[in-house]
């Protein structure tokens, strides 16, 4: 992209952060970009390795993301799932036969020693994808949601086959403290040259705050003074998908844009320097302001492909300048 | 079956030999007839544990085999494949999507200590399986092809990969010395009730040998002194399907009833006590009985189920009266 001057991270969920970054991988050249993806919510099925947001990233800047669904490859079959319950097998996280290629390959290169960053690498490559594509770790940490009757459910179960109806009452990312980040997250922090760090519109809780957990990554961020530009995931009080806003709710906080920045205030020490939200929540800017942070509103709500360009160029604008 | 005095037990390869085995299957209860299962065509293919032969059968008993392809399951599709090649993964061996759910569901059963009987039985319970299919050995053994140009090759390499191509010169069977027979084997041969073996129309070097050469089956056998009948894979001189008759011309020996007969004679110590081969082959009958051995001709190319059923009817009529 003309007239930007240096690297872009972005720090990405599932599927409404996947969809920004394609739109920066759309402006962006490869040596210019680099997406982190969550692998807090990653876990073991039947015997194999899933990491369902490092792999909706993949998949959305291959461009086989499935559109209908929302998750998932497009033109996806299920007589796996079918054949597997019939055999008596769970069957509540539902793989795809063409999305099981990934888990087996991924899981037996695991098995043979390669680490989450050389099999996404190599998963990357294979299906065409020219931007660096990061796990946030190679080591396993494991998001553990807190529910208000007491019981500890590992993401998975809360989220798809619970399909998020306990009430959450916090979280805990276990393993987090004795992980490192992925090789190249560090450094990339660290480069002269990155200009922007971007936290994609993913969910606060479960998606961005493992990312910023880790440790040595808020130290980089706060060292170095790059400008962090976050987008909202809340838009007129909902989610555009997931759980957040209902989450948000169980918290005790307003389902608002200005939750999520003070979330991001006051977890990230102060490392967040601009935030973007939708053009709903217009009447919340200054509300957001009035936190100390500068912010902007725009057409967050991503549509078509032009849609996540537009957002992605008003992300860059905005932030790099900060 | 009205008639048959007691127990059978079947020894199995894959497609032709499960063919007997399900006729042998609508004509006996459960409880009076077991399969047993090669398992030294195991292999373990992008981590994932296959067992193509007691696959074959269990597909076969339960109603689910491919009528079309001979192999794998009914109404298969291929997208798992498709997305594997996509993703450099080696597609040599044909996984289809419903088949990958018996081999996750195994692998990741046994992965967590469950043994390949333990397995097998929770599956075809699951299929609907009535009659009992025991692996030959919960323990690995695995079918290693010799070839003229020195190399050795796991079986599924030569087999699928390379399609039966290169020339044998012989066969061992890795891990065969410290194998045992998998629980129930031992003790349905030792089974007062036991009325007949039959070794099913299945490659004779590398589907039947790997279960008789287990320590101890063949010393169970002598022991009670059972009888045991063989069927002939190979019919008018050439093999209903797979190698056989490729491998008996490679190992310089005509490729007749003949010299299958001859080869359970030499190797099975005196156990073999009758022999059935195909109406085609009426003319080597006597040849056959020169070696001692008695023997019954009747047509063995089953196309139908009713082609299956008269089979088994043949054979225990046959055998059991030995």
């Amino acid at each position: 992209m003309t007239g930007v001057p240096g690297k872009i991270l972005a720090v990405s969920g599932g599927v409404g952060g996947a969809k920004l970054a394609l739109g920066l991988a759309h402006a962006l050249d490869p040596v210019q970009f680099t997406v982190i993806a969550n692998t807090a919510d990653d876990f073991v099925h039947h015997g194999l390795q899933i990491s369902p947001d490092l792999d909706t990233v993949m998949y959305t800047l291959a461009g086989l993301s499935n559109q209908q669904v929302g998750w998932g490859q497009e033109g996806e079959s299920w007589n796996f799932l079918d054949a597997l319950a019939r055999l008596g097998g769970q069957d509540w996280f539902r793989l795809g036969d063409r999305d099981l290629a990934t888990h087996i390959l991924r899981s037996d290169l695991l098995g043979r020693g390669a680490t989450l960053s050389e099999v996404t690498r190599k998963l990357s490559l294979a299906l065409g994808v020219s931007h660096p594509i990061l796990p946030m770790s190679d080591d396993r940490v494991s998001t553990i949601v807190h529910t208000a009757t007491g019981e500890e459910l590992a993401f998975q179960h809360y989220f798809v086959r619970d399909r998020c109806e306990p009430e959450v009452t916090g979280f805990h990312f276990d393993g987090i403290d004795t992980a490192t980040p992925a090789p190249g997250f560090l450094e990339a922090l660290a480069d002269d040259d990155l200009a922007l760090i971007v936290i994609c519109p993913s969910n606060p809780f479960v998606s961005v705050d493992p990312v910023f957990s880790l440790p040595g990554v808020l130290d980089h961020i706060i060292a170095r003074g790059v400008p962090m530009v976050a987008v909202s995931p809340i838009v007129g009080g909902l989610a555009i998908k997931g759980p957040a806003a209902k989450m948000m709710a169980e918290l005790g906080m307003p389902s608002t844009p200005v939750s999520v920045a003070r979330h991001y205030l006051d977890g990230y020490r102060g490392a967040l320097t601009g935030f973007v939200m939708d053009d709903q929540d217009r009447h919340l800017l200054n509300d957001v302001e009035a936190l100390g942070l500068p912010a902007i509103v725009t057409n967050t709500v991503m549509i078509t492909l032009q849609d996540r360009i537009t957002l992605a160029k008003a992300v860059m604008g905005f932030g790099i300048n900060l």
